[in-house]
């Protein structure tokens, strides 16, 4: 079962995969529902939901949970925002992944910044032969996404980006993410120069994903995109209704019955 | 603290209180910042974000869970809905009421329906005492909000629904929660027969809580409207980011900081 969700995630690459990102298990349904192809979750809203700030605070366990009740509710295969890996030893590492592909994923995101800013290119690499090494020794032909902050944290230096990529994937990684920038030409020249699946960052005012297709993007993901703007509409929703006493920002709802028969 | 927090609680219901609903710790975070002074959850979005159908199908650890991720991200006091009670028997019931005050809740939601349809007056009001008992001898003054569900799926008949609200009340429920009237006549009557804060359910189209206040209303909720309109949000963005690949529903969005600043 995870080698056939893994190839069909691994082959969801070939042209573009969109993935509009979950946190729970009834967002991971609704998604489904809507057409996604599969699903990954981001780390933001999953620690949100759970009571946690994002980066890296969320304990191992309480986050495989709610993996498992994701992985559970939908037939389509799961990719997992790891962020740093939970741990920093090698056998950290390896146990996070052997436990997010228990809980059904396959495919994961790991990240080369930790808190103490970014990792070299070589820890970096490692670390993906690490979750590589893991995987293999489970049989399962994870989809490792990694991810390189040269644009989000970093520098935004394309040479930089594409060194850390290069290595990646030598140790590894399925696909380089590169979140950051927005910039139709830069992200061309990332596609044009990596021979692997590239992974674009979306939100409000990002190129559409026809224009991200043309650039040769083969991934488009929301991140925390698209639960920032649904936990937006509960403050708005909250303050109307405290404030106001109305309700007009709980119109357009889904029926108790619709949802409930996602559960059926 | 916890009878702080049950006194500030019944101390609520002497005007009026509102309670949009919550089902996580995120949301709940977000309403009480919207300036909310009680949070309350809903059963159908606490069990819909852990992967189960509303109507009594979430295991009560896993609910206990929930409530704990709740009242540990909150300091305003935290309401349950434990829809049927968990369980048939009195020492199950008595269980679930020691656990949900462990878990730090000092209000209830408990409904006289179970998967046979109604109870009967004498069986539903015998419940509510086992909560009562339970209660006391946690040494909690537990809100108990009965509820009777004469007009949401019963005969909408307002002498039984008087009849119920006085067994409960004689047994030792705090106020009365009747959902499924927003006629203000019907809700003026039941508040004017009944010596006890009276809830209503609210969402689109229902009367304003100005209106409600007027009628002699004492708390409004949202039951699961709040939930059902983000979730509505969240299909509507995922449809348009996978079929039209734009983002425009990700619009008005909470920035990643804002909300990791709420568990700062």
């Amino acid at each position: 079962m995870a080698t056939d969700l893994a190839a069909r995630f691994h082959a969801l690459h070939d042209d573009l995969v969109v993935l509009p990102n979950c946190w729970d298990a009834v967002t991971a349904r609704l998604i489904e529902d809507a057409g996604a192809p599969a699903l990954a979750t981001t780390s933001a809203a999953v620690a949100w939901s759970l009571g946690r700030p994002d980066g890296n605070h969320l304990e191992r366990d309480v986050m495989l949970e709610a993996l498992r009740r994701i992985t559970s509710a939908v037939d389509v295969p799961v990719s997992c925002d790891i962020e740093g890996g939970f741990g920093e030893g090698d056998e950290a590492l390896a146990e996070t992944t052997r436990l997010v592909i228990e809980a059904g994923a396959v495919g994961v995101n790991i990240e080369d910044t930790h808190a103490g800013g970014f990792r070299t290119v070589e820890d970096a690499a490692h670390r993906v032969s690490v979750v590589r090494q893991a995987a293999d020794a489970a049989g399962v032909d994870l989809f490792i996404n990694a991810r390189t902050d040269s644009y989000l944290a970093g520098t935004a230096d394309l040479d930089d980006a594409l060194v850390r990529a290069r290595a990646y994937l030598a140790a590894g990684a399925s696909g380089i993410f590169v979140p950051g920038t927005g910039d139709l030409d830069v992200i061309g020249r990332i596609t044009a120069a990596i021979d692997a699946p590239v992974n674009v960052l979306v939100g409000p005012g990002s190129p559409s994903v026809p224009e991200l297709r043309a650039a040769g993007v083969r991934r488009v993901s929301a991140g925390s995109s698209l639960a920032g703007a649904v936990l937006g509409h509960v403050s708005r929703a909250a303050r109307e209704m405290l404030d106001e006493g109305t309700y007009t920002q709980m119109d357009d709802a889904l029926g108790w019955g619709d949802v409930n028969a996602l559960f059926a």
